[in-house]
């Protein structure tokens, strides 16, 4: 049998075999990843935890992926398409005044819980790319791309490219650190602070 | 016998018993237990790792530490001490020209490796704080002290304090950013960069 048809077969096997187990989604799987990366970072990220935390046996895993490497590269991934998603939908404004565009990007840090927890996973995936050099490309390239994206909006308001490349990195700095960091004061500073930050970063330098 | 000569009679047999491992400085430990934080998470700072680490027996830990808590107090605090440090060094400095100050501070990402592990282990450190009350007091308060001083800078370059506040948050986060992001692009693209951001945040907002 070659070797495709007999992991469908073993596959097939396992599914009848235990119906219920078979049920979790390799998407689930990856969530649960995902929060025990944000919870006790990647060294936890193992098949035994995972198993034992879904109430599935360890085997079941293997019904959807190869090994942890596997499961690993699917973490990133997933993180990437909702990364690159997000930047999409801004792409398909980009026609919108550039104002309000910085208007919309310096208000990104304050979108609820859900910006909250896109925050707590971003964290644990930059902690984790300190030392993987598959999860460093991967965080390398959705940086490059949304400064990228803000420099563009920079330049459609008239600066030139190394400026507006300049300005657009100290405006992710800002979401970046406005996420980030524990402390970022009341509710009425971060509004304050948001206004300065739009004007300030449009102003053009005096010659 | 009390309980603190007690403690003192134990710990002199221990050292007489043991004289190369008890020679083992609490700091060594806690430098130990920074590396670990640093490559694999908080979760992964345990006595027996670190023992076998410093091929030393866990025994050996509790002649300097009560448990894993105090042993995390003191990373902290050790942290804490060296980031207070560098902040009381710069306040030496505050009778110099606030033009100058603002330029020393937009200079720190780049003083060469000893800025890349502090940011290492700074980035370890948020991580931890994000599911951590005592980290995270910590972490707060530094940053606090680091805005505040900034603040004071802006403060003196005759920008009102809600002002001089929000420039500071917006320098810190470059700051921040410089040092946790992965792809700060070449030398020279970051210099530029380094210019605009200082030059732009002493610009006077257009009334």
């Amino acid at each position: 049998m070659p070797a495709a048809a007999a992991v469908r077969s073993r596959r097939a096997k396992a599914a009848a075999a235990d119906p219920a187990r078979s049920a979790l989604t390799p998407e689930r799987w990856i969530e649960a990843a995902t929060e025990v990366l944000v919870d006790h970072g990647i060294d936890s990220v193992r098949v035994d935890v995972l198993a034992q935390q879904l109430q599935v046996t360890r085997g079941s895993f293997y019904w959807h992926f190869r090994d942890r490497e596997e499961l690993l590269r699917r973490v990133l991934q997933a993180w990437r398409e909702r990364a690159t998603e997000q930047l999409t939908r801004r792409l398909e404004r980009a026609r919108d005044d550039p104002r309000d565009q910085v208007r919309d990007l310096i208000s990104l840090p304050f979108r609820g819980r859900s910006a909250v927890r896109a925050a707590r996973i971003e964290l644990a995936i930059r902690a984790w790319a300190r030392r993987d050099a598959m999860a460093r490309a991967i965080v390398d390239e959705a940086d490059a791309a949304r400064i990228g994206y803000i420099a563009q909006v920079f330049s459609s308001l008239g600066f030139a490219i190394a400026e507006a490349r300049a300005r657009a990195f100290l405006l992710y700095s800002y979401e970046v650190a406005e996420s980030l960091l524990c402390t970022p004061g009341s509710a009425a500073q971060r509004q304050e602070r948001a206004l300065l930050v739009e004007r300030l970063l449009q102003l053009p330098l005096s010659k």
